[in-house]
C-alpha cells in the first residue's frame, strides 16, 4: 500500500473541491488529477497539476489571440505536422507536474533528463522511511549474454529467492542501523545528513518533478523503450498512460512518429532501396557493423 | 490601439466561459486571464496560461500529498526562506505563458533568456503587419556621457522631433518596398523569407513566451533594473504587476530579497564595518575602483 | 572583403606562437583556427577555440584514466554505436567556440538554438558598420507555391535587379540616417540604443558562439538541412566543414545516423514492409496524410 | 590511495607528451592537468581539459579578432565589472573537464546542478569497486540542534567508533552479498542492473564532468558555501584550488563579489543605514523575521 489513510484523506480533499478557470482545461486528465498510479511494489506517479491541452500547442503554434475556430481534425493534422518536421516549441507549450514514489536506483537513472525541475524529499531534513523496492521473482533475471548492459533470462526459483532474501535482510539490517545511528537514546544521535549514507539504493524516495510535454516526450522515447531497464520503464508507461488521456492528438503522433518510428541511417536506406529493387542484400554486402545489421534486421527480416 | 475588434471578440470568448478543474488557481491572475496589458505605443503583454500559485511554491518544497493545512503566514515565511537562501527549485515548479508583442529589437534582448520557451510569429510564413515603434519625445534622449551602453538627458524638442520623423519615415518606406517586393502583381514576387530583411528593427512582432517563476525572477531582476534599457524594462514592469497578482507571497519576497536588495563586494562589506566602528573610508583607502566606488556611495552615501 | 589588414593581422600573431599543451589536440582543426571561412557577402565563420577530439569521446564513453590504447578502428565502432543509441553525453564532452559575422535575421534564426553560449557585439555600446546583405541575384527566388514557408523559382533578371536596388537603397538610406540620428555636430546626438533601431535586419552583427557537439549536431541536422533557409544553411555548411576536420570519426557517424538519415513512422514502417512483400500501396491505402505521402514518396518512390 | 599503479602510469603517460596548440593556454592549469587531487578517503578530482583563460573571457566581451593588446590591468578591471554587473556570458566562454570519484549521496547532490555535462560510470554495464566512504571521526558529528538540515557537534570517540564499525561492516557485508548474488558459480547471476541496489550510498562512483566557468561559479558559491554538507564541500573546494589556478583574475572577481559577499535585503539595507545614521536598532523594530535577523547579527553584530 503505497499510501497511508492521512495521504489518500488529504488527496480526496483535493478532488473534493473543483474551482472554476478561465485556463484551458483538460477533461481527461482532471479525471484522474492527484490520484495515485501504483508502479513496483510501493512506488507511485501522480498528477500534481497540468498547463495546457491538444489545442494550446496549436494555439501556440499559431501564435492566436483566442483558441480558434479550426475543427480538431485540423488540430490533429497541424500536431502531426509540428511532430514529423521535429518542432519542438509548440510542445514545450504544454506542462505537468507529477509527484513519484520511486527507488533511489531508479531516480538516479531519471535525473539524468536535465530539462526538468525536481524537488526531492531531503533526507538531509528529513528521516526516510522504511521501504525498498524488493523486485517481484519474475524480474528478477540474469545477466545478459548479448547484451553487456541488459538482463536476459529469468532466474529460477531457488535463486530468485535467494536474491529476496539477500535484498530483504540487507535492507532490513541498514534500515535498522540507520535509526540505531540517529537515535539519541543514551547518544548523541548522528545527522541525519550523514547516517543516511549506510541505506541501500533499492530505498523508496519520492520527489515533484515538472517536465514540458517536449521534454517528457523525450524521456518517454528513451525510458518506455524495450532497451531501458524494466523498473524505470514501469515508470514511463504510467506516466504514457496519463498523458494520452490529457493530450490525446499529441501522444498519438508521438506514438506514430517517435515511439514506434524506426530511423534508418543512409546505409540502411541503401539496403531497402536495393531490397525493394528485389536484390537479397547479405551482412557482408550491407556495408554495416554486426550490431547494425542485426538491429537491422530484427526490424526488417 | 494593439487590438483589432476580431482580436478582442477571440479574448472576450476566452473569458466568458469558466470551466470547473481540481488544479490550484490564483484568483488574483484569473481575473486578468487573456486581456492585453498595453506596452509602448503598439504593444501588449496578456497571461494565457498559468500553473500554480503561491500555495504550490510551498508544497513542492514540503514533496507534500495534499495542500497542508499551514498557516498563510507559515506560508510567507518559508517563501521567504527559500528566497533568502538560493532554493530555486520551488520557485521553478510555478509557470507561465504569455502572449507578448514586442519591437524586434526588444525582442533581441529579451530572447538571450534562454531558459523559456518561445513561439514567434514567423516572417518566413506571414507578411507582417505594418507597425513600427515610434518613441515618444520624451523617451528620446542622448548618449549617455558616463555609462557608455546607456542614455543621458532627453532630447531637446527640434531634435526629438527630426528624431521621430526620421524613424516614422524610414519605416513606412521600408514598408512600402517590402510590399512592393512581395507584390504578385506583374511579377513573381519576392519569397517572404527573404522580404523581411528589408524590414527595420521597431517593426512588431509577437510570440508566446512560457517560463517558470525562478527564470521569470531572473529575467525581472535584469530587466525591470535601472540599467535596463526603457523599452524592455516597460515590458517587465508590466509583467511584473502580472505576477504580484498571481504570487503575492513570492513576489513579496522577491522584492525585498532581489529586486530591492543590495550585494556588496568583500570589499564593501569591509567598507561598510570600518564605518559602523566611527571610521571615514575614503575613496583612496576603500580597495575599490572608480565605479565600484561611485555605486557604492550611490547606495551609502 | 569580410576583414580589414588590422584583423587579419591579429588572426596572423595567433597563428604564429604555437604553445605546448597537454590537452587533446585535433591537429586538423588546428590547421584551420583562428582563420575566417567566408559566407555571403559580407560574412565569415572561424574558429577561436575547441575542447576534444575524437578519442576525448570515447575516453569520456569510458570513463578512463588515460586515453587508452584501443585501436582507431575500435573508437569509430564506439562512436558508431553511440550516436545510432542516441547516447549524447560522450558528444557533449566537445566543445567548439566560433567567432561569427551574419546578418540580423539569420541571427534571430539561430539564437532559437538555446543550448549554447552567445556574446554578441552591443549596438548599446558600439555603432555597427556599414555593412549589408544584399543576396546575389540566383539567391533572389520568389514565394514557394507549395511550401508556405520556402522559396520557389528564381526572380527573373529584371526582378531580381529592382529588388537589390531596393534593398541596397534602403540599407544605405537607413544607415545614412543612422550616422545622422547618432552625430553630435549640432545636436546632442541619439542614444545608440535607440538609433540602433532604424537599421534593416539585413545589417551585419557579430558574435561569439560557443556549443558542445551533441548540440553542434543537433543544430547542423536542422540548419544544413535543405528544409532550412538558404542564408542559414550557408553558415551552417561552412561550420561542417569545419567539424569535419575537427571530429572525423562523429562526423562520419553523424552523417550516416543523422543528416543522411531518414525517419520512418509507424505508419511508414508498415507501408515498406507491405511494400517489400511484393504488394502495391497507394496514397488512399497507406493511413498517411497527403504531405506525409508526398515526403515519402519522395524518398521511396 | 585512490589510483592504481595502472592508472598512475596513465596519467604519467598523459603528462609527458606535450603538443603544440595556437589554441589559449592557461600555463597555471596545464601544472595540474590530469594529475589528481585527493577528496575524502578515496576520492580524487582531476582535470582532464579545459578551454579558456581570463583571456579569453576578455575576449568573448569584447567579440575581437585577436587577443588584444590591453594590460593585465585592464583585463582585472573589465573582468571585475563584469562580475559586479551580473554579465554571465562572457564566463560561459570558458569550460572544464573534471574526471572525479565520490561516493554516490554526494553525487545525488552534485547532479542537481543541471548546466553541465556527466558521463557516469554505468553500474549496468560494469562491476563497481569494493570501495565505500567512511567518514574520519573527526567529521561525523551529531544533528544539529537548531538547523534541522545541518550537524552539530562531534560525536564522543565511543559512539563515532560505534558508527565506523555499523557503516564499514554493513558495507562489506552488501558487497560481498552483491558479489555473491553477480557470481555464475553454480548459479545463473544476476544482472548487474538489479545488484547494484544492494550497495549503500556511500559507495564510490566516478564520472567525467564538463561545465562552463559560470556555472561552475554557481557551483562553488552553493557548494563551497558553510551551509554546503561536508563532504560536498571538499569537493568543491578541491575544485576551487584548481579554478584559482588556471584564471585567477576571474577567481579573485568571484571571491570578492560572490563566495565572500553579503546579499542585503532592502530590509537589511534600511536597518544598515538607520545603524549608520548613529540609531540602534533592535530585532523587534528591524521587521526581519527571527531567522533573518539571526543571519544578519552574525555578520553585522
Amino acid at each position: 500500500m503505497p499510501l497511508t489513510p492521512d495521504q489518500e484523506a488529504e488527496i480526496a480533499a483535493q478532488r473534493a473541491a473543483p474551482r472554476p478557470t478561465l485556463r484551458a482545461v483538460a477533461e481527461g486528465l482532471e479525471a484522474r488529477l492527484h490520484q495515485a498510479v501504483p508502479v513496483l511494489d510501493h512506488g507511485f506517479v501522480r498528477v500534481i497539476d497540468y498547463m495546457g491541452d491538444d489545442a494550446a500547442i496549436v494555439q501556440a503554434a499559431r501564435v492566436s489571440y483566442g483558441r480558434g475556430t479550426r475543427a480538431v481534425q485540423d488540430d490533429a493534422g497541424l500536431i502531426r505536422y509540428l511532430m514529423r518536421h521535429w518542432h519542438s516549441t509548440p510542445f514545450e507549450m504544454c506542462e505537468i507536474k507529477l509527484h513519484v514514489k520511486l527507488p533511489v536506483f531508479v531516480a538516479r537513472q531519471w535525473i539524468r533528463h536535465r530539462t526538468a525541475s525536481v524537488n526531492e524529499v531531503s533526507a538531509r531534513y528529513s528521516i526516510l522511511d522504511r521501504e525498498f523496492y524488493i523486485p517481484a521473482p519474475e524480474h528478477l533475471a540474469a545477466q545478459s549474454a548479448t547484451n553487456a548492459q541488459g538482463r536476459g533470462a529469468a532466474l529460477a526459483d531457488a535463486e530468485a529467492e535467494r536474491v529476496r532474501a539477500i535484498l530483504r535482510g540487507d535492507a532490513e539490517r541498514a534500515y535498522d542501523h540507520y535509526e540505531a545511528m540517529l537515535s539519541r537514546d543514551g547518544q548523541q544521535g548522528l545527522a541525519r545528513e550523514l547516517a543516511r549514507m549506510n541505506l541501500p539504493m533499492n530505498v523508496y524516495t519520492q520527489w515533484y518533478w515538472k517536465v514540458d510535454l517536449h521534454n517528457l516526450f523525450h524521456f518517454l522515447r528513451l525510458r518506455a523503450d524495450a532497451h531501458a531497464q524494466f523498473e524505470i520503464r514501469a515508470y514511463a508507461e504510467a506516466i504514457a498512460g496519463l498523458v494520452r488521456d490529457w493530450v490525446p492528438l499529441a501522444f498519438a503522433a508521438f506514438e506514430d512518429y517517435r515511439l514506434n518510428a524506426v530511423q534508418l541511417s543512409a546505409r540502411a536506406v541503401a539496403v531497402l532501396k536495393r531490397r525493394l529493387a528485389g536484390e537479397t542484400v547479405t551482412f557482408e554486402d550491407s556495408g554495416m557493423s554486426r550490431g547494425e545489421w542485426r538491429e537491422f534486421t530484427a526490424v526488417w527480416g
